[in-house]
C-alpha cells in the first residue's frame, strides 16, 4: 500500500519504551503535527472517571485549534491523581517545546491508552518525546497508526477522497481499540485519529464530528464497558484551499458523509478485532416509537450476554433476541413483534414461524461470518442500528487469566 | 432433612412429560393447593414480554386470593400468542376442576419454565394436571420443590420459623433457576414459591413481598437478562392462628425479616448456582446521592463482562471495578473513590494503593469461593449491593453448543 499522505500534517511513531513484556519492541509514542494550528474537535468517553490526558484535550480543543498530537500505548495514564495531570500537561508539553522552532505547548493535546492507575514512565518520555516530534515526516502516517496499538492484531486505516468545488479532499483515519490482554487494562479504548486537508469552520466541524461518531464508535459494542480514555480526534489543515466547509448544505454533507464513512470503517474493524471475536453481526431495530428507544432495544440485544452466545454457537435462539428486547424497557407490543435473521423471517406477530425449513435456514445465515439481526417494532418510525461481536472462550482467557 | 410442612397446605410432584430429552424421566408438574383460599402476593418479571402464565397469574392475585397453583418446567409458554394465553387458563381449570371437590378455576395461579415459543403439549398436560392436583399431600413438599427444576443442579429449598405473640409461624420456601441448557430457553428462569401458616391481611403481605424481593431477587445477576417468565408468589393459609399482620410494627417486621430471609436464602443459591460459576462475590456500593444511584452502580459493577472475567481469573483489576463505576451515570467524584478487595484497600482517593503487599493480598482474597467488593463513593450516605458471580468458559459452553 502506498503511504497515506494529507496536506498540512506530519506523523511520526517510534519505540521509547511505554511498552513492556511481549510488546516492549514495538513503536508506542506516536506524534501528529500540523504545520499551522488545525481548525480541530474531539468526542470522548462519556465514562465519569476520565483519564487526565482527556481532561486536557477537552480544555484545548475548546478554542477548535489544535497543532500538535502526542499519543502514547502501554499506560492510560488513568486514576493517577494529581501526577497524571501534571504528567499530561508535561508531555504536551515535551512535543511543543522540543520541536524546532517550538509550538505553543497550549496547541498540543494528548492521548494516553494501556495500563491503569500507574504512574506514567516519565523519564522514558522526557527522552523520548522530543526524539518522535523531530522524527515527524510527511510518510509518517503508517508508523503513527502502528504506535498507537496495544493489543490490537494490526493497524486500522481507513482513507477517503471526495470532490468539493473541483478540489480534491482528503481524509484519513486510523484506530485501535480491541485489547485488554496486558496488565491492569480497564477495557478496550477506542482511540482514533482523523486528518484531513478540507477548510472548515470549527463550530460545524464540531458538529459533524459527533454526528459521525455517534452513528460509527457510538454504534459499536464489544462488550458494553467504556473506558476512561477513549477518544476521537479529527483536524482538518485547510492545505486543499477553497471556501471554508461552515453549514449543512450539499458540500457540507460530502465532507460530513465521508468523514462519517471513515469512522464507520474504522468502528467496524474495532468490532472484527474484539477480543476473541469470530463473528460481526449488525442489530437493525426499526419501527420504534424514537430514535432513542430504537438505540436502546439495539444496544440491549448487542450487548446481551446470552445473545452474544447464541451468536457465537450459530444457535437462531430467537426467544433470547425477544427477551434482550423486553428487557430495553422500551414501548413495545408483543404481539407485533418481527424478527428477521439474515433474510429468513423468524418471529411474526410476536410468534415464531413455525415452518420446517426456518430454524435450518436461520442457522445457516448464522454460520456466516457477518450477518444482520433485524427487529420490527412496529409501534413507529424510528430506527437505529449496533455492531457487535460474539462471546467466546478466547474472551474469556484473554481476560481471566491472572497477569504473570 | 425431615419433610417440610406448613400447616393449610398440600403439595404434589409428578412426571407429565413436558421435560424432553436427558431430563424426560423427571417431575415436571408441580402443584400447591391450600384447604382454603389463602392470602396471596406476587412479584412478576418486569420484561415487556411477559409469557402468558404471569400475566394471568398477575390478574388473579389482584384480589389477593390464590387456593392452588399449578407450575410446569420443559416449556415456558412465552411467546404463544393467543394460543398461549388459552393454555394457561386451561392449565389453571384442569387443577380445579380435576380435584375432588373442584375448586374455583379463578383461585388457581399457573407458573411455566422452559422452551420459548414452542406451544404447551396440552394433550398431556390434560392427563397430568388432574393426576397431580389428585397427588397432594402434606408431605410433597420436597417432590414439589424437584418438579419445578430445569437444569439445577439440585433443589432450593429455605425454612424459617418465628414466634409471634406465642404462636409459632412458619415459612418455607423452593426456587429454580440456574439454566439455559436446554434448547430455546431464553434466560435463566427464576420461579419461586414461599408458603406460610402466618394470619396476614392481603395489601400489607403485598408489600411486604415486594420489599423481600427488591433485596433480594431483585439483588442477584447471573447475566443481566430477566426472563419472560420471573415470578415469585407467596401464599399465607392462616393455620397458625391469631391477629392478621396488617402493618410494619413490631410483629410486622419479625414476619418480614423471616420473610427476607427465605427470599435471600433462595437467591443466594441461585447465584451459587448460576451457569458455569465458581465464586459468588457480593458488591456493596457506599455512600452514594441515593439509593437508586448506589444500585446502578452495584448492577454496572456485577453485570460487567470485564469485572466478571477478573472474578474467574482471581485478578484484583481495580481499574475495570472503577471504569464500571464511572460507566453506572451516577455522581462521584473521582478523588474520593475508594474501592476494598474483601478487607484488603485496594483504592485510596481514586488512586491505587501502591504497597507491596496489596496485589498479592487482594489476589488472595479473589482466590477464595465467596468474599465482598466493597466501593464507596463519599458523595452520599445511600447504600446497596449485590450478588454476582463469574463469567467462565462454562458458561460459553452452555450457552453457545449449538442444539443437537
Amino acid at each position: 500500500m502506498d503511504e497515506v499522505r494529507i496536506a498540512g500534517f506530519r506523523f511520526a511513531g517510534e519505540i521509547v519504551g511505554v511498552k513492556r513484556g511481549s510488546k516492549r519492541d514495538r513503536p508506542d509514542v506516536g506524534v501528529i503535527l500540523a504545520d499551522q494550528p488545525a481548525v480541530a474537535a474531539g468526542v470522548f468517553t462519556q465514562n465519569k472517571l476520565r483519564a487526565a490526558p482527556v481532561d486536557l484535550s477537552v480544555r484545548r480543543l475548546r478554542r477548535g485549534l489544535c497543532q500538535g498530537l502526542v499519543v502514547n500505548a502501554g499506560n492510560a495514564n488513568a486514576c493517577t491523581g494529581a501526577q497524571g495531570e501534571a504528567d499530561a500537561k508535561e508531555m504536551a508539553a515535551l512535543l511543543a517545546l522540543g520541536l524546532e522552532p517550538a509550538i505553543d505547548p497550549k496547541l498540543v493535546c494528548v492521548a494516553s491508552t494501556g495500563v491503569i492507575g500507574e504512574p506514567l514512565p516519565m523519564e522514558l518520555l522526557r527522552e523520548g518525546i522530543p526524539r518522535v516530534g523531530r522524527a515527524v515526516s510527511a510518510d509518517g502516517f503508517s508508523r503513527f497508526a502502528r504506535a498507537i496499538l496495544t493489543t490490537d492484531k494490526g493497524p486500522k486505516v481507513a482513507v477517503r477522497e471526495v470532490q468539493l468545488d473541483g478540489r480534491t479532499v482528503r481524509l484519513a483515519g486510523c484506530a485501535k481499540g480491541a485489547g485488554m490482554i496486558a496488565p491492569k487494562m480497564a477495557t478496550a479504548t477506542t482511540l482514533a485519529f482523523v486528518t484531513t486537508d478540507a477548510t472548515v469552520e470549527a463550530a460545524w466541524l464540531s458538529d459533524a464530528v459527533r454526528a459521525a461518531a455517534d452513528r460509527t464508535f457510538n454504534a459499536v459494542t464489544v462488550d458494553g464497558d467504556t473506558s476512561t480514555n477513549d477518544s476521537l480526534f479529527v483536524l482538518a489543515s485547510g492545505a486543499a484551499g477553497g471556501k471554508p466547509l461552515k453549514k449543512d448544505g450539499k458540500r457540507g454533507r460530502v465532507f460530513a458523509e465521508a468523514l462519517r464513512e471513515v469512522c464507520g470503517e474504522l468502528a467496524t474493524m474495532l468490532v472484527r478485532d474484539g477480543e476473541g471475536a469470530t463473528k460481526v453481526v449488525e442489530v437493525i431495530v426499526e419501527g420504534a416509537r424514537t430514535v432513542r428507544e430504537a438505540e436502546r432495544a439495539a444496544r440491549r440485544i448487542a450487548e446481551s450476554p446470552l445473545v452474544k452466545t447464541a451468536i457465537h454457537g450459530a444457535d437462531p435462539n430467537w426467544g433470547r433476541i425477544l427477551c434482550a428486547v423486553g428487557n430495553a424497557g422500551i414501548e413495545l407490543r408483543a404481539d407485533k413483534l418481527e424478527l428477521d435473521i439474515g433474510d429468513v423471517p423468524v418471529v411474526r406477530g410476536g410468534v415464531g414461524v413455525r415452518e420446517a425449513e426456518t430454524e435450518v435456514a436461520a442457522h445457516a445465515v448464522m454460520k456466516q461470518a457477518t450477518y444482520q439481526l433485524r427487529v420490527r417494532l412496529h409501534v413507529g418510525r424510528a430506527c437505529a442500528s449496533m455492531m457487535t461481536c460474539d462471546f467466546t472462550k478466547e474472551y474469556i482467557t484473554i481476560n481471566a487469566d491472572y497477569r504473570s
